[in-house]
């Protein structure tokens, strides 16, 4: 049994943290690792599998030694800079940003629904976005049985899918209502708290915001459905982790209730909560330190001639981003 | 000019107290006025149109001395035993509850919306539930020029909605995370605090909340249009005050976005926030306190042949409750 070299790119962000957290959990085959950010978390000391890591510049010669495998989380500016030199030097990059996710080349990959595309890789592959990750994994069971003809998404995504500015700016909105204490936006627009902001990425020329057409694309890629018909609005919640996301999908086949139910329940990585006689339905605080996708408010939408409305929540720190990522890195391992 | 005689049941309540600040601000020829509530409010006293009210509890003969008008925001329970008493001594009674509103002898009314249904009253007239009123405000003017084919509504609902005891559950939340104080649960099953909760009111056999049908067949009867195709999920959000939705509108005819814009723009009472090119989009922070529907992000929806997504923000305790019934009220005057 090899033991691997990882990189691990952008170690002291949000998802970063997650990544390392994620890897702790499991028991790979990973002999050494290096610890990647910019200059500004350069020289930091980070504990990691017992034992004290101090964190690297990112560099252009970073790569020069061989490194089997790097998980970047450093954002699309440092990956399209830096995944192309690692890659060129041999090393398999499983990037989460959005730099190279629509490239033709480039795998997009959810484990559970398309992991036949992580072979077809040229040392780069795709972590979807996170709004992303969790719709497909329930979508892609639905559409091998029942063929998905259009799906209308509206999310409400939690403020750390933004970032450490985006916790703050809602830890500070909420120490303001309580102490009135004046505070400075850090990430958002406008105050997260007491707000739900229909503004996540930038906008485009048609309208949608960018957070918005990534769904669409990403859904249409993974799903390998490029004109699949589908809309998005997606919303930012004053809720710190775990997106939630309202699904409306429609069908070209018919379906059984029970059927669509059980069709979910045996479908990996998906947890069925939806027990309404009971008050029982997925909630992002529980869906946060796991990686199961909670599907619940399974119901028929009785506005079309086959539909259905999904709530699912998944904390997307770590499914829909660090332990995607890893879960990558155990198919290539 | 006649001086009439208006009683507020249920004035003690977040509706109740909104109504008495609303009907302040309007000058209406109104020369009396009694004050209802339950028996555990009866004998509060109240500061209204600079005079103080001793709060009356509501009996089975307070309608005896002759009442013109009566605003009730006091639960579905107290207007099915109250407001028929009230009708039947030949008060007008205009019914913030769900008791009558899907009656069809009960004019259920947006007065921009369908003010010609105010004068087929039999003595009740419905006020609409807030996340309906505000939707129908921007509906309405689409649908008579694009004729409305489908809804797909998902909500993002504040916790005012929920009266008192939701805003002390969201209050108590906060604090909560601040001092990890403990506290009760007072209105809903989880904390809202950190949480988008998929379930307002009381689950129906179809899966649905009473919410979500109370949309459904409302959006229909307002519309005048009974077997319009509308689904929704309505969701509860850790925000004080006003609703936002993501409203998703398919349409029978074609449109040019610019017109449909216009359209809204000409539109009484609609607000057109949407430039975003310099970030402008509705907020719950800038609707609360006014009675204007906010319409932003208003996008052509590509999935089907005519779409349009919109991101519509209201106060719901103004707008969606208090300001709609007096503005009723101002008609029948």
């Amino acid at each position: 049994m090899k033991n691997y070299k990882l990189a691990i790119v952008g170690a002291t962000g949000v998802v970063g943290q997650m990544v390392l957290k994620v890897l702790e959990e499991k028991k790979l085959p990973i002999s050494e690792y290096v610890l990647f950010a910019s200059s500004k978390s350069a020289g930091k000391k980070v504990s990691f599998m017992n034992k004290e890591y101090e964190v690297q510049e990112l560099k252009e010669d970073s790569f020069d030694s061989h490194i089997d495998f790097a998980i970047f989380s450093a954002g699309g500016d440092t990956a399209k800079k830096y995944a192309p030199i690692a890659a060129e030097k041999g090393t398999i990059v499983i990037d989460n940003s959005n730099a190279f996710r629509m490239d033709k080349d480039v795998p997009l990959v959810v484990p559970e629904v398309n992991p036949e595309e992580i072979k077809k890789h040229h040392n780069i592959i795709s972590n979807p976005n996170c709004s992303t990750i969790q719709a497909v994994a329930c979508l892609k069971p639905l559409d091998d049985k029942y063929n998905i003809k259009r799906i209308v998404y509206s999310t409400y995504q939690a403020v750390s899918g933004a970032g450490s500015k985006g916790i703050h700016d809602l830890e500070n909105g909420i120490i303001n209502y309580l102490t009135k204490e004046n505070y400075k936006l850090e990430k958002f627009n406008y105050p997260i708290f007491n707000n739900c902001i229909p503004h996540i990425d930038v906008f485009l020329e048609n309208g949608y915001t960018k957070e918005e057409q990534k769904m669409i694309n990403e859904t249409r890629k993974i799903l390998k459905k490029p004109d699949l018909k589908i809309t998005a609005t997606t919303v930012r919640v004053p809720v710190f982790n775990s997106h939630s996301e309202s699904i409306n999908i429609e069908f070209e086949k018919s379906f059984d209730l029970n059927e669509l139910k059980q069709t979910l329940k045996d479908s990996p990585s998906l947890k069925i909560i939806d027990d309404i006689s009971n008050n029982k339905y997925p909630l992002a605080t529980s869906a946060t330190g796991h990686d199961d996708v909670l599907i619940g408010r399974i119901r028929r939408d009785y506005s079309v001639i086959s539909g259905v409305n999904l709530w699912v929540v998944a904390d997307n720190i770590r499914k829909g981003a660090a332990s995607n990522a890893v879960q990558i890195l155990e198919h290539l391992i």
